[in-house]
């Protein structure tokens, strides 16, 4: 550790790059520690068609646009993982996986979000090609196409809602032997024909061509019967878990490990804030995350010009 | 007036657009009503440099691209002005200019707000080519370059305190004889040696070589003394107005004229909602306006499910 840096910057997504992009801007020399999945979620996907601008974009084409970007405008980048942080005192210290000791004046925390997955056979293979977690993102590519949604939560039935657009085979999938959504949002799915719930019913693997989802094995919980059912592509609407294990204790966190925010950006902790996945469990979208780390930029920048 | 719109979109800025883009994914057949400025504040820019993915881009590059990409995924446009609205019933009803009568179940208001502008001759020739409103876009374009701000409020310390970063030629000035400021800004601006102050003065005319500023004239309203000085870059900081005129009585509005909202993008009249500039005072960046029109479409289409 030799010098303090004004700002660092933990997470390499939509949100910690647009941090990036104009915090350099203001002449912050922001430093990005990229974590263990450099560019985030985006780089396990395929064709992004919701980024103003770009009819099509491949996802990870998009990240490594934002990222040379941050790179062009004087961010520089550390290939690294923040395994423990001490938001106690200023300047904050933070250490990485390989020892490292950093030091900084205000902090961007941009570690983002990670779908829950089922942890069957077939789902690592497909990731990207046909199993997805984000209808609004990917719903529209599968007109008249075979659905399933494995999950019984408010989300599950939103995405399920959301395929009646396009589609009329939907299927819900859910383990339990009753949805667990809130009543509205059950009631949509219930009532809607085109939508069957199989209760009580696990996913065991996801087959297809190597190419793209054909079909999926599933059991009856209950009969232990097993069937497979077609599909075209599988939503995983079980749930995200937000990446704040390391700030437990350090910043105020809700019920679900999102961290809090007031005022847009700002955490429990003055000159620490938050952009992203990390904290919005609701739109969750490429342009909503990138719009989040510009106003941590934007905050850190006023915070620190009044320090 | 034939159908009623599931949803109508009032403006075509980074807003608008990206509404429309979300709203049109979600099968919303949003018709988009582009009012008397097509494509927003950015039409009238040159180099965008904070776009996220896009080292340098044409402004109005950026709002085509997105325009084209709003039409590819089914938004109809029409090229009018929106001149009276009724929300006090739904569906509701809209008037524009040339007297089409509209009708929607849900409105997204993406008006944007318009810089103020001082009214003096040379102004509009360097409108985007060094007369400017966003030191935060543009100020790193002018490292070590002669810069004047216009303006004695916030706004105006903050960009003259922001421009300290890349040059030590600033000078603030401003037609009263103090500054409006509140007392931190302008203690930041006072206690910095590249920051000059003029005090009751006057800009009488904006000078260049047709291509770009190269000196302001002004007078001194106590002395009635002209003189000028060098200028590359003036950044026009006496505030913005935003778009909301016709919907005084209809919606609320804060004390300046914005738009009041609440749980991101909700206006006092449900199923009207507020994306972009006309609700933000704060961030103004079209990252930003962008990611509040993909929030108002998301929560239409929650809302438009729901009716």
């Amino acid at each position: 550790m030799s010098s303090i840096h004004q700002l660092i910057i933990i997470g390499s997504g939509p949100a910690g790059l647009t941090a990036g992009i104009y915090a350099a801007r203001a002449q912050l020399k922001p430093l990005i520690i990229e974590g263990n999945t450099p560019g985030g979620q985006l780089m396990g996907t395929t064709y992004v068609e919701n980024w103003p601008g770009e009819k099509s974009i491949l996802g990870p084409k998009l990240m490594l646009n934002m990222r040379e970007h941050a790179k062009a405008m004087g961010c520089d980048f550390m290939a690294q993982e923040v395994v423990r942080v001490d938001f106690s005192q200023r300047p904050f210290t933070l250490w990485t996986k390989h020892g490292d000791e950093l030091q900084a004046q205000a902090v961007i925390v941009a570690t983002g979000a990670v779908p829950k997955r089922l942890g069957v056979s077939g789902e690592d293979t497909y990731w990207g090609r046909g199993v997805t977690t984000c209808a609004v993102c990917d719903g529209a590519f599968y007109q008249n196409k075979n659905v399933i949604i494995v999950g019984g939560g408010d989300t599950a039935m939103e995405d399920a809602s959301f395929m009646t657009k396009f589609t009329d085979k939907i299927t819900v999938i859910q383990n339990l032997d009753r949805l667990t959504a809130s009543e509205p949002m059950k009631k949509r799915v219930l009532d809607n024909p085109n939508i069957s719930v199989l209760y009580s019913t696990q996913v065991q693997e996801i087959r297809g061509n190597g190419e793209h989802v054909q079909e999926v094995l599933v059991t009856d919980a209950k009969t232990n019967e097993q069937r497979t059912l077609k599909a075209n592509v599988v939503f995983v609407a079980i749930g995200l878990r937000p990446s704040t294990r390391i700030f437990e204790g350090q910043l105020e966190l809700d019920s679900y490990g999102y961290l809090k925010v007031k005022d847009h950006t700002k955490t429990s902790v003055e000159g620490v804030f938050a952009a992203g996945d990390v904290a919005d469990y609701r739109y969750r979208q490429a342009i909503t995350s990138a719009a989040s780390g510009c106003m941590a930029a934007l905050d850190a920048e006023r915070y620190l010009e009044c320090e």
